[in-house]
């Protein structure tokens, strides 16, 4: 066995203070690390995590590829965490009440893979490790949600994983209100580490719980000093502890390898009533010779240096072998949970059948059956008010009868409620004194925002909406993109979809967005062109499983456009003949949002000159997409001339107007050809020349006339 | 007049505490507002920030919409800076080392208007203001860089203000330790609100600036608590005196209506080695009915209330009217910089003619001469070598040969630098004890980093590039989006551009990345095949005045495609002929990037089995879509089969393979259709079908064979 000293910044958490015993205190708060006084002190607790260690150094080996470092450094914390106080049972992953671990520095997949391996996760066999990173695995080189029961979440684009914990602990504060302590009661906790602290949306993430004081959520911090640079202080110098503390926050300092500390840290952590943060001093792949370094945050793949780590470790074994009584200890942490997990469904069968019912359809995601006739209700009465109102109020008509039928809906915006029209009567703002309020002020925080609500759809039991304005999708995007990627149906209130916002000018004016999130895979965009619509779109966002929505509304007020009520959505379709043409049909005018009236009035003056047009309203291309062959063609026939109309730019729109039938020399675009400009939206229309009058004249000018 | 009484939270600052004398001291640490008071005890500084409130009044008023608010509360704070410490003038705006102004809290756009129109900058007559807001004025809603000589950058998207400060200040220091004092010393002062400070790019900013402590950066919060949904605290309890100091700010408390503690305050700011923060409590819309509420933010439009908030600061002056002692009092203001400025000139011209040319070469934002020379040395020698190396990697051996001779790049990666190739040997690392250096360790903060790029190049006299993998361009969109909105030529070095980056998987893997950018407005995307490509987009986007540049670089190995040496930059076609058929052209395969070599390779299978067909290299499709028709239909023309190879999504593809003289029936694409997956790269360019031989059979199905 070798020795490894290094020094280890122990800071000044008095926790820790009390377990320098085994160390050599050195002056100024060093301490020498001596990891044989470590094994020696603490022999059981040292091989469980060992095994953790073992298990990423073999399995990194063989993927020649990943980052050993932080499984290695985190090892203590992840051990003590799973032994002592994590509710989990790994026979029933997605048991509601549990605990949620939460990976958030997710390039350190191989603990959390480890930890499901060794403590029996039915989806994390042996052979899965061993199959770390390849094509088809449930191992992927970052913890993918929905690749094995039991992955919480997705994580690995850095900062994601704390601000969707914070989104878990909201939805368990909501659920522990509503149902009880008996139904849910639960912790969050978190690994995140420098990186994770660095990102913009940390801080986004712990505003909002300080502010929030989620008590439920702890942050244990990997607070090795490495980045894939250097040394951290190459790049920041900020006293996390003191950050954290500035937002209202508990913390703690501790020693990352000391198990006792750790334990009394999370002891400490559950029972303050602010949310916890425990700085965790530990060396980044400790033990083997790139401890300490940025080398040691990547793939430590050298044979001969591996071997020698498993020596200071004490671990005589092979690659991939766990000794039978350390895998049954492991085990052992796992079988834990069986019997809380049983108490618990013995409460809930105290529950009445119709809670039971409710319950478990609000945790399968399942809208409520009501759902259809209620928007169905609401688009038979629109069609006979055939209101003008911008579409951000119709959204929040919808939800005026939405949210009052469904108790799993949390709204929410940042910071713009007013004008995203998110916030209905019957909610109530969710706040420390008001844990049942369903209303989120998330503050000037669109990212934090996003994965909060992602963290809200992942817990189970919630439907989250959230909006700002549609240009500041940009500042989202990071958590928009993991929605869709994951599969999560958040729905997106994006209002101010267009230079229709006006004076504000094109810093707010998005002209790209609708390409970029309908280029983005798994994510229904939708552009409703009056309150039926919305209506329509708030429905299928509401019935989604697995697609994220996104509702692009205006801000100004436009014409009820279907006024004659269908009881079928519409919309599901993606696109439809919204007025057919009247005599030969020469033009197909396709629009979405605020430009299908546009598109109507344009019809007004070509249908007046004689020339027979339809008009195709698309609010959700995605939708439209996936249609037969068959419907497709008989809303979009060949032939006639064809322009799209949309106050965004072209990109995208060749699809439809030269694919599908479509004819290059058929067809024109009226839309944006560069940024917007600030001025009053009719003044914007006009001048970009997004009217029916340039509609009608570019198709005249396509018909030859 | 009227007397309106509030209370104010003076928080702990000590230069606060020595003013009180002037308050009625509540317990508390509470004072009465008394704006009477405020007027008598400075009634010449009053009279002076009364005119930018009732400027704004009366801006907003006439445009019925903007923001009334935060000019109001922060006039006081506004006034002092201009007054007592900002150096500028208005005759020479951008005169290179005057002080710069960035209004983070761009909403608050009519306190820049109003300044600039008092101390009298030439772009902004009085019909200016009186056009706030309006079609083709320079008075947008937010401010707008370009549209008036004197607005330093665009903000209004949140935060974005804060960010780019630090990197006018981190030019700042680069340029004061090569120039010296006499040449380069100024400040950059920022006025940030509590919504710049909840957005995450604070956090990324504020970290930056706190460990290269750029004192010469003062940012001065107006501590209003208030947002458009209310009280700050019903979002956000963050102290934020404290979270400066954990990031390493010197940081200040002061009642932001007191001019002698404003002054006081911003003396000792520049007096200090960090940056500095200086907390200035205040009233929005001070003296308004909306004073100190959510309304008070917005448009504050009734008459009656705005000639009561006027009677309030004693301003008996109609609509737009400063009368003339006021005026001539801040065109004194204005005036004060002439003489700063002349001596600046003075001290400039004792410099050689080779360092006054070099200068000025650098401040207009000219490529040096020689760069052309250069790059064609690299090409030539390239083409002899044929190196198969990583495009990231042919990006490193560019900047080898660029840095040396442009001493105004400045280099950066957001914690990836060896995986981004984006630091040379030359360069040297900026830090506080080298100022010198040239390559910035920004550590995990994509979106700082891009906003910092920002700042720096609207500084004046740098040239920034910076590095992240290609799919965190999700984390910096906010600021990429303004670098092509403002016209920024700021360099975006994305590597890792497909499922190539292989088993870090899909969260790390870009496959709608390219459409976002593409989508975007005013921005040049490079995706080159080889070093010879990579070495001319580099040459393009160091030549560009105002189109920021992304290049899409591999992370995986790639043969030179470009073997035959030619003088001229073929990528500022956008797209070429690389290979043309032998025999009659049957098909046209375009591609871009890692695929260009594939495209080659199903070349030589079709053209084994008698298929002529073409290869179009195209590195950039702005540039492409920006050559005459005849150019392009040289490229593209009428009758093969086109089959389109990217390794992202087919979104945007249309254009060119159904527009351009295309066929929807005889088009393809070979391309990804999902999210990627974790693998090694090779894998996965098998499983997702992107290889010579799907290419060769899709281009022999759509010939029907």
């Amino acid at each position: 066995m070798k020795d490894l000293a290094t020094t280890l910044d122990l800071g000044s958490g008095p926790a820790m203070r009390a377990r320098r015993q085994i160390f050599n205190v050195c002056e100024q708060d060093k301490i020498t690390l001596d990891i044989a006084a470590l094994r020696t002190a603490n022999p059981d607790h040292w091989m469980k995590a060992a095994a953790i260690r073992a298990l990423t150094l073999d399995a990194v080996a063989a993927a020649n590829s990943g980052h050993s470092g932080m499984p290695m450094g985190m090892a203590d914390v992840a051990t003590v965490l799973f032994e002592k106080h994590l509710n989990f049972d790994p026979k029933m992953p997605e048991w509601p009440d549990r605990d949620r671990f939460i990976l958030s520095a997710g390039h350190g997949s191989m603990l959390l893979y480890s930890l499901m391996y060794l403590t029996g996760y039915e989806d994390m066999p042996l052979e899965q490790i061993k199959d770390f990173r390849q094509w088809g695995a449930k191992t992927a080189g970052h913890p993918e949600f929905g690749h094995a029961r039991g992955i919480e979440t997705t994580t690995g684009p850095l900062g994601q994983g704390i601000a969707n914990s914070v989104g878990f602990a909201i939805a368990e504060e909501i659920q522990r209100a509503t149902w009880g302590k008996k139904i849910i009661d639960h912790n969050t906790y978190v690994i995140a580490g420098d990186g994770c602290l660095m990102e913009g949306v940390s801080h986004e993430a712990i505003g909002l719980a300080g502010m929030q004081k989620l008590s439920h959520l702890i942050v244990l911090f990997d607070n090795n000093n490495i980045t894939i640079d250097g040394t951290v202080d190459m790049a920041d110098v900020t006293d996390q502890n003191a950050r954290f503390a500035a937002a209202g926050w508990h913390v703690q300092a501790i020693d990352g390898h000391d198990p006792q500390a750790i334990d009394a840290a999370i002891t400490a952590a559950k029972a303050d009533p602010r949310p916890s943060m425990i700085a965790c001093k530990t060396h980044i792949a400790i033990g083997h010779a790139a401890q300490d370094t940025s080398k040691g945050h990547g793939a430590l793949t050298d044979p001969a240096q591996l071997q020698s780590a498993k020596e200071v470790y004490g671990w005589n074994y092979g690659p991939f072998e766990v000794p039978a009584d350390i895998k049954s200890q492991w085990e052992a942490i796992g079988a834990r949970g069986a019997q809380t997990r049983a108490d618990w469904e013995a409460r809930f069968a105290t529950l009445s059948g119709t809670k039971q019912a409710e319950f478990k359809r609000i945790f399968a995601g399942e809208a409520p059956k009501k759902l259809s006739a209620t928007i169905r209700a609401l688009k038979k009465q629109i069609t006979e008010s055939q209101p003008k109102v911008a579409t951000r109020k119709s959204s929040e008509m919808t939800l005026e009868v939405i949210n009052p039928i469904m108790a799993e809906t949390i709204g929410g915006s940042a910071d713009l409620t007013g004008s995203n029209n998110t916030k209905t009567a019957d909610l109530g703002v969710f706040n420390p004194d008001n844990r049942k309020g369903r209303y989120i002020y998330y503050g000037v925080r669109e990212h934090g925002m996003a994965a909060a609500m992602n963290g809200m759809a992942l817990h189970g039991g919630a439907k989250p909406y959230g909006g700002t304005f549609m240009c500041f999708t940009d500042y989202a995007r990071g958590a928009m993109r993991l929605s869709a990627l994951m599969g999560v149906p958040a729905t997106y209130v994006m209002t101010h979809d267009s230079i229709g916002l006006g004076e504000d000018g094109p810093t707010h004016q998005p002209v790209e967005h609708l390409a970029m999130m309908r280029a983005t895979p798994n994510t229904h965009v939708f552009r409703p062109a009056d309150t039926v619509e919305t209506a329509e779109s708030w429905e299928l966002a509401l019935t989604s499983q697995s697609t994220p929505s996104v509702l692009c509304l205006s801000r100004q007020g436009l014409p009820t456009v279907r006024t004659e009520h269908k009881t079928k959505n519409l919309t599901a379709q993606g696109a439809y003949v919204l007025a057919d043409a009247t005599g030969k049909r020469q033009a197909i005018l396709m629009a979405t949002g605020s430009e299908v009236s546009v598109a109507l009035a344009a019809r007004d003056l070509l249908q007046s000159d004689g020339i027979g047009t339809r008009v195709v309203s698309m609010p959700c291309w995605e939708l439209f997409a996936a249609q037969d062959e068959s419907y497709r063609r008989k809303v979009l026939p060949a032939g006639p001339v064809r322009v799209g109309i949309e106050a965004g730019v072209r990109f995208g729109w060749d699809q439809w107007l030269l694919g599908e039938r479509g004819n290059a020399k058929k067809a024109g675009f009226v839309g944006m050809q560069s940024f917007g400009a600030s001025a009053p939206a009719e003044v914007l229309f006009e001048k970009f020349g997004i009217t029916a009058e340039d509609t009608a004249a570019q198709v005249k000018a396509l018909l030859g006339l």
